[in-house]
């Protein structure tokens, strides 16, 4: 086909797009075809884990090359055509083009829009001018990373971070600020750690209290107080603090502004909804954190801007746009983080459906928290754990799993994952065979402690 | 049925024997049935943690009294009537009475076997009367590790141990004596840790000579060398060597000797095959060591004296004895342990069939080993993991996983355990929604790429 090389253009050199159009080319040539591949991000940086910058902010991670997995020299030694700097604006689907932000007009045999989520940053946080104050900033790309990690490294000896948001960015950024020697104040809307049911997300606050941090809940945002250019404060509803540096945390939204005027179907928050091989039209594909996901157990589209998924969905549709059948067949609401400061350690994971969920998809739902340890009670390694296990009280299907605890608590989630991704009964989570040894469980394991509870109150 | 109480009879008081008790009682209370129970066990211990043996030999659990989980006072408050040191040399099920060691007749309704598997005590360990040379023994019972204890701390800095086995219990055995300073020669007929692929059992082997124990493979052990009474080396066949203490963990074998002449059908290695329910026959059940486990994935029965089986077995048959609809439902060969010694430190874990048990099944098969980490390369937590996958080429079903690797690989093997239990394919752990983050798990975890790359070469 020389000479009719189908002209792929990707908009967005992250996870997602980066992993399509590696995907899209090993395909391609698997079946003897050449594909022109063109990536172009109004960035500077590619294929970077956003995931790891509060561990650079932390110190854990040493500098800012640590998090880049491939560079652009290594995607343009692949024969990917990358354009840095670039923005896209526009798109005319009919026409099979994009629009740069310099005017410049690109055509396409099939567009790929991996624009991912940029962080959310509230009227509050910013000048009339847009710009934002001195001290204040989100969590989200590598130029964010960089300006916090001049930010702590020039901030002395008892600054104090306010921390906007309470998911897993703000705990994260919390023990970035704790393991710098700042002070710091997490103020969230919300009761803390939402994601998790409330029985859960109260152990996560009080670690973090534990641990020192002023965590305010119900905490609404009213303004800053500024000193100069510089913040000095936090106004909520009912209190303030003072405040050298300030993290917004509050979220992302799906960049897809740029489609408007396509007809394209996008979610309420603007994302898009790509089928199994990352289709959302002819000729159009998106995969990653700009797209929402299909969540198996109640078949219902959520936004869960996680790497995981996004490098799933690069690959599927990379392979499936170069003529492969492999699929990305949603997911089933997994998640993990980890807040450790000083002897204070607990790992936050959850998987499945939420009570709320549960009870939206009309599920007659019962649900228990049960206590228990990593390991063998009598061994050094045993730390305390807390599952909440969900199932259906009917049909006895598993329908969620969370889990607040210490070392070796975080990644029992997978199993669970398990099977809830084959649609297994909370009696299979019970009974199946899993590991035994006195350093890394009981003998019953406390997963399976915690299901036979609920499997026997069904 | 008050004066018509039904008369269970328990033949040993280990996990299974006392799990089947209490179930049983639970279960019959439930149904407003009073059932009279009677444990008896030759041995004066119940309800201990053989499998934390060696985490007392080594120091990490401080006491004896530290492994055992319910005490026979508690046993009894709970309202068994606990017999210990009575031991049980016959059965007539016809009659449905059996006879102890003093010559007492005990009456049942129902007989329930638990009477575990003694360690194997080859000719060459003992003397011609029978006894143990001093400094010889095996790994087995709460005695056995008060005996250990006891030599450990008689024994001077410098002292050489011997360990004749390299499976779990000697690899084990050989972290506590390393624990405890002493010079460590671990001797083994096979290849060692032949649980485990070859690939990943010479990992295991490089780990223990790196913590500098002397490791002789294919080292068939033809006798004692004495000295007086006690124990001074060990000749092999083609080799000898020093020994102060001799550790033999060569395997155990089902204590069901009691049991012949009645007709019951055994495994080759004297083994009870208990149905769902833990029913052998006529009103005889059996749970635990004494038994062989029904392997889900190819439909075989298989020896895995495992303490999580045991308990799982006993929970099942206690319920169903009381009229209960408890199953025990086989298992799919999941097994873990570590080798942990200064700064070398090895998680082992495998699950599913192994090659051989791939090829006896007819099955098509593809293994391939995977190395990566346990978190992101760029986080502190990293640490390297190798990860052997086998598919079968045609329905491409997931067939087995083995891992070994540093702090947090082990347990990853329950996500595997998830999908051999419920019959899925090496697409499902490729694919499904397995918890990332960078602490804990690479963008795809460790485990999926290990999964996928056996994917691509079906």
């Amino acid at each position: 086909m020389s000479g009719a090389e189908r002209r792929v253009v990707v908009v967005g050199a992250d996870g997602a797009g980066m992993s399509a159009a590696h995907q899209a080319l090993r395909t391609a040539a698997r079946h003897g075809e050449r594909l022109a591949v063109t990536v172009l991000d109004r960035g500077h940086h590619t294929s970077y884990s956003a995931c790891g910058i509060p561990y650079w902010m932390s110190g854990d991670v040493p500098t800012q090359q640590d998090l880049v997995a491939r560079t652009a020299a290594e995607h343009r030694e692949a024969g990917i055509d990358l354009r840095l700097g670039v923005e896209v604006v526009g798109a005319d689907l009919a026409a099979r083009t994009v629009t740069t932000a310099d005017g410049d007009e690109l055509g396409y045999d099939e567009l790929v829009v991996a624009t991912g989520a940029p962080a959310v940053v509230p009227d509050w946080a910013v000048r009339p001018d847009g710009t934002a104050y001195d001290g204040v900033g989100v969590v989200k790309t590598l130029d964010d990373g960089a300006a916090w990690v001049e930010r702590f490294a020039a901030a002395g000896a008892g600054a104090h971070v306010v921390v906007v948001g309470a998911g897993y960015v703000g705990v994260e950024v919390a023990e970035a600020a704790l393991a710098r020697g700042f002070g710091v104040t997490v103020l969230t809307r919300t009761r803390g750690m939402s994601m998790l049911e409330e029985e859960l997300s109260d152990r996560v606050n009080a670690a973090l209290v534990d641990a020192g941090v002023e965590l305010v809940l119900g905490a609404e945002v009213t303004g800053l107080e500024v000193d100069g250019d510089r913040v000095s404060g936090v106004r909520w509803e009912g209190g303030r603090g003072d405040a050298d540096l300030v993290v917004v945390a509050i979220g992302v939204r799906p960049a897809t502004d740029f489609l408007a005027g396509n007809g394209l179907e996008l979610s309420e928050g603007g994302a898009l909804r790509p089928d199994p091989h990352g289709r959302v039209a002819d000729h159009v594909w998106a995969a990653g954190d700009c797209c929402e996901v299909r969540r198996r157990i109640d078949d219902q589209w959520v936004f869960r801007p996680l790497g995981t998924h996004a490098a799933k969905m690069g690959r599927a549709l990379g392979d499936s746009l170069a003529g492969g059948g492999l699929t990305f067949d949603g997911m089933v609401d997994t998640s993990i983080t980890r807040f450790s400061a000083g002897d204070v350690h607990v790992e936050i994971a959850r998987t499945g459906l939420s009570r709320a969920d549960a009870a939206a998809a009309g599920h007659d739902a019962v649900a228990l928290v049960t206590e228990g340890t990593t390991a063998t009670g009598y061994m050094p390694e045993a730390e305390p754990i807390a599952i909440w296990v969900m199932a259906d009280r009917v049909t006895r299907r598993l329908l969620g799993v969370q889990v607040v605890g210490g070392h070796g608590a975080g990644k029992r989630i997978d199993t669970s994952a398990a099977v809830l991704w084959a649609g297994g009964s909370v009696d299979d989570l019970a009974w199946m065979d899993l590991a035994y040894a006195p350093p890394f469980a009981t003998t019953w394991e406390v997963l399976q402690i915690a299901a036979r509870r609920v499997a026997e109150r069904l």
